[in-house]
């Protein structure tokens, strides 16, 4: 837990929902109970970035009910600040059920949260520039922008704000085809992307947008990289040995080179947030060291995430580092 | 469990929501699962006739999602029709939270509904005709007008087809002031009340839509019954000895005499759905009896589903029976 | 905890089962899950008997297999010898489903024993002899003989060979009517009461099986005792102000006296295995300190177990001491 | 969910179980709770056919009490007809308990269906002509016949009013050594084969029942269908990587002609009911299609219903149709 | 949730503890499962003046392991700054476990607290002017001097300080015999008084104390508050009707006059942190507008926690204002 | 079950604890509730000798409260005696918590027994001459001398009694380096080696204590056995092909013989207490057969335990047996 006080390092902005699962992999029909969580993938980040030692904010709007309450309540249990969400009396909470599967049925997911608070955004006046006062760094993914036109118009402004403040933006595609089209998706965050410092993708999501694709994940780097001067271009990578079990890594194209770092063969537990999870740990070790300490926090970051439950990463850092140094399987005791 | 071939007893007509609730007395913010149940008035009276031993269909729109086929699931699970409920592949499923309370904290409901299948009612093209060709009664509820106007024109298109085809309409007030307003709620039902066999009321909701108060309660039914030339008026009467402890009775006007019936003391454990298996006790009795046995079903019914959990009353026919009979409070082994 | 090595003080004989219930109050029909106990009317005596201070066993019939060992390790559990039990390869394992109640729907219980490795006792060999070599009681009930002819019969020779070695005979008349008849009752039961030393009854049982009743306990009491020629007849006194509100006490004749003691008001939270509670507290504190003290115990413990979960009772002996010295309804830290 | 109005396309008959479950990998000893599921191999198929899209009957015997209404409701939660099942008001509910297993501890079974209301079937008047008027085609299994001897004449009856209407006849050869021994199950069953219409069988109970075995699945199909003239003969194929982790497939032998498909990896959430799935896929898609896609539904079915939690499919048509369409491990969002 | 930058209004100090206590009623002997709570006096009151709308920091000391970074979270959750704490990375975590009673079986707590990292507290220094600078009042209770001699050092230090400031002192005598002994608490607080801006009590802590008992209880006050100068002393009253149904009021003498206000009858669901929560409400009245205020919002969110679970009180302000403005117990929808 | 008159087989000494565990794969952190156990190695090895047939006595202190006598139930439950266990009115339960992992993530145990009952030894006065009196072996591991100075010396009682009246000691090495350092260790276990008559350990231990290791296991015992002049000594072995994926299986050296078995291959459900169980399957196996016969059982006996929940192994002999005469993977009905 991290002093609230002063400035903090990473500021996010992005929708939380609620998530709401069956246990013990039932379906929905059957189901007499849902599990509760709190998630969203800038709330991810920042609650990742917190989790590893550096102080966050995280910028929202949530209905003032229990339901937003009890969002912002596990963003403040997982030393994010909240201090700039904006409450709104009258929308409703997003929500999102998911189903975990096993081989071969995928987990899968329903959303429903249109007319959420976040979404509702043109009654927000956010004043970005006393938001990231003093900030190290401003994250937010292709989401936010897919909520809404005035939410994409928050984001623009946003990341110019950012970016005259000379401060690094880093940003996940994260292309959601329920949202919006790829054509949609490529038009508005097209003008974004050359005022990044780091874009996070799959190599799917950037064929989807930007039709930049390919089974050389480096070279799919280093062409978004180059077409959008964007400094430092991240492709995460996860194999789907089956339902259960994922293999994760990631690889950066940054400065004309190509960074890589050891593959995780991972047990999945909650397989949801590890793109974010990877996001938090990147940022955390980018800030630290650079973009090779970055690949190694945030795949270490994302494989633990991805073996315990919730959207946000209950790890600690002292967890990460000693996976660093080669930890083992066995249990510790 | 009743066949479902030929024309039913009872149709109703209405949204289902899911209900989601903490357990043991939690608060929405503070709890990790919510236990998940089905429930909406006009399912919940079809359902309670069902398990009083007559057939019935209930008529409504659902999501063609997990969600919704839950709610049909649990419909056909209390033997219930559900031969006319509209699939819509786009709208949401309605959601309602519920917190239960003890005194001195009162139990409270918050609704997540807008925009849910059934309020979207005017794609819907039921064909009433069909519906209730051979049925003995038709029920709905001043919740389902009050939901969007294309409902409300179905309500009005339902009613008046039953009154056509000689088939008895039992409505129940119901009145919801987060959905519609006390103006809205006279001037649309107002027209209806003529049509009506049987109304149901509290006395709160008839003074708040039609001014008719007071702590006469049988003055109450009565002053409607002639004021709407509405053959029976039942006004239903719950005594709050604290949160979780209440009575419950009811009383009725009925062709220029007062019915009353004994009063129940409960013990509650989920009061929701009380009201609706009153209804659907009333129905099954009057259609048996008359009045005074739709009372007597009526009072038993919704007891003992106060004492269990979920909206539809978990109760065989036979417990009513006993219960009349004049069964204790002793274990029964 | 005592140590089993030696005669034990109480030796019990019956049937146990396995108690399945469903959570939260719901009603069978509805549950996804069942809670799981063991019980029975002989094996709560000497668990609660055990947990007073002596040291017991109870003779039962098990099946071999995962459900049967269940109902021995819980025995064992109690701190109750299990040395005489025998083990079935074959019969089944009783079972009774509870559904708990609340006002006004009482608790009920479904029983699914029937073909029990306990019902099957011709095929035991139980010498009672060794059984019985230096106990200071010896304790059944009605439910045992009841249970089929060769029960019956076991019953009996038990009884006689205490009597023979002169052990007291402790026995609870424990009616059941899904069981046998009144007449069969009166006609097995009849010839063993003038061997037994003390009569546990409630007036309604008295009356069912002997047709001694009334609403003087005390005169029931006593006339069971001048009629059957037993020493000492107590009967115990539910009174229902609710089904989750009851009254608990008990009366005694004995030597030509009426003894009584406090009235006890529980707030139920499992009543079942209250009247064997009391009978494991009179037995224990009869050998301690005779009648009197008999009514003090079985009355405390009874009415501690009736405020925790499970038909054995989770009470320790200091609990007791502690509520029979005046304990408040204050938290204790 | 489909209407149930006028005749079904298949009708199943066969009995259905409460299932009693530890959770979370718990011995039957060590758990304090039981996870409840209604299933049975004939309703399983009943429920699987109507989950893919066709109308279906379920034809037995339940007892009148709490545990049986469960049983049937949960039928028609799964949209399966249960006009003609027989409720009786004195025998019991056939029960069984299951411990799920992990390498090297296989999962087991416990039956506790001796005395069962659909095993007293000989007071049961089932019109079979009446039942099976319209239907499309008739399921049973080798489960039915084994149960008593009352139970097999009611197979024997139905198959031949099946047969002489024309209506085919699928069965599930399932042999329970338990319930009968090799040479009971070939005396009985052997004069029914010749007038079935599909066997689905596993080569090992082919083996055991018929002697016909072997390592080669479609000459064992093609002897058993030269041998009784039976024209279509499945053999379902699990191949078990360990105790969490399965292949399956089926081939069949029809018209002469070897038919395949491929072979599903499954991380098993739960393997009962796996068998019955496949039959429902395969009778859905045999009436739909022919014997090849009755494989590829039969295949796809069972496999997704091994993914989650119950006797019966919570799979929904069209998932299977994604999974034909070779849906992958991703999640769904 | 309150912005935590800049000098917050309260600042409190004191121990948290685990709590585990077994669900529904179970003794912990025979339980397979605890349910997890964070509580202790001090923060359960930062909790509940952050709940009320004001800021609050907690200042204590915590295990730097997962089970000390449960409760920093759980207070960061509630809205409490936690920037004051030390981490330790040697004790441990102070643990209490709870049986929750029914009538005649009062709750019980066990304390397992020895050893725990607030008790270690003389390795701690606290920079209490930095601390308390710009804070409108510091409470303490009690429990915080009888850890350890550290423990009652710092306790002194604090109140020094804030008493030099000109910071108003709220302490809650809160008397735990298994701590320390009467003599010890006098000895030790008796010195204390006389700084203190408001002193909270139980007649039966003052009475074992200070010797200052009796049942008058605004006579009690008002020896207190002139026995040791404290301005402002309240009484808080419990009314024991059962272990499950309680009343609560407290009254309060301040410049030379009684306070009181209403009784509120509570069905309890948990009546931990009942004291702490009206605390916090006196604090947050008081601060707001005075005595009277006070005790109206410390009455009505105590009686609204002590109806939920956990020792902090999930309780929004504006529950407790509709509460104060005349709430009913009927169900709000 | 098995009678506990008379002098048992197997005597056992050490700590047991409550263990404290998430469902669900949680983290400590995030978990609402623990799931409750009891261990303790010399607890674990005294049940699952008690399981396999022979009688066993497990000697230990617990605290005289509730969580103590959870702990002697338990070993009752499990059929142990618990004779000889001493009750400590003061000192508190030892407790650990455990997060169970998934790859890449370990398990993790944070151990909560400083100032336990257990470790406050020097107030017991055990007789071991009368505890260990016609017994066949006694068991100890390398825990107990690590809890205190008067736990080693009771050790070196023990273990000098039983050498003396010549009954076989066996001892697990099972170092925890939370509890002493190497040398610690070795200087205190060094002298106790030549009094044994098997040793068990792992590969790791022996390095880590007696700087006896290297991947030759046969070679390692062979060395161990030679050097302190053991008859027997046990390497178990465990492979760890990921956290939820383990190989088991065990290496003896004896009168100059290296002695091997299977290999298991085991889906983990819970690791904890599967070197115990196979120091039980071992025990009995030698005792009744010999060197090979203990591996036998041993390996079968861990694997199983490890397949299902606890520290004390839920495992039937007759399912070791089956195990061991071939039984495979698939569902047993």
């Amino acid at each position: 837990l991290v002093s609230s006080n002063g400035p903090v390092d990473v500021v996010t902005f992005g929708e939380a929902m609620l998530r709401l699962s069956p246990p013990s992999f039932k379906r929905l029909e059957q189901t007499q109970s849902l599990d509760v969580a709190v998630g969203g993938a800038e709330l991810n980040v920042a609650a990742g970035v917190s989790r590893m030692g550096l102080r966050s904010q995280w910028v929202s709007r949530l209905p003032d009910n229990p339901l937003g309450r009890m969002a912002g309540n596990k963003a403040a249990e997982m030393g994010v600040g909240v201090d700039f969400v904006e409450w709104d009396a009258a929308a409703r909470m997003g929500l999102y059920f998911v189903e975990y599967g096993a081989s071969p049925r995928a987990s899968s997911v329903l959303y429903d949260r249109a007319g959420s608070a976040a979404a509702s955004m043109d009654e927000a006046r956010f004043d970005w520039e006393t938001i990231l006062a003093g900030t190290r760094a401003f994250h937010t993914t292709g989401i936010t922008p897919a909520l809404s036109g005035s939410c994409a118009r928050q984001v623009e402004i946003a990341i110019e704000t950012a970016h005259k403040l000379g401060i690094p933006v880093t940003y996940d595609l994260n292309f959601r085809a329920r949202l919006w089209s790829s054509d949609a998706a490529r038009e508005i965050q097209g003008p974004l992307m050359s005022m990044l410092d780091v874009l996070f993708t799959t190599e799917e999501d950037a064929e989807r947008v930007f039709g930049i694709g390919g089974s050389d994940h480096g070279e799919v780097a280093r062409r978004l990289s180059e077409q959008f001067g964007i400094p430092t271009v991240v492709v995460t990578i996860r194999g789907d040995l089956s339902v259960l079990r994922n293999t994760w890594t990631a690889i950066a194209y940054s400065e004309g080179q190509i960074c890589d770092d050891r593959v995780y063969e991972i047990e999945l537990i909650d397989r949801i947030g590890g793109g974010d999870a990877f996001a938090a740990g990147f940022v955390t070790g980018w800030l630290e060291a650079g973009v090779q300490q970055g690949l190694r926090l945030g795949n270490a970051l994302s494989a633990l995430k991805q073996t315990s439950w919730g959207d946000m990463p209950f790890v600690a850092r002292r967890e990460v580092d000693a996976l660093l140094a080669g930890g083992g399987t066995r249990i510790v005791r």
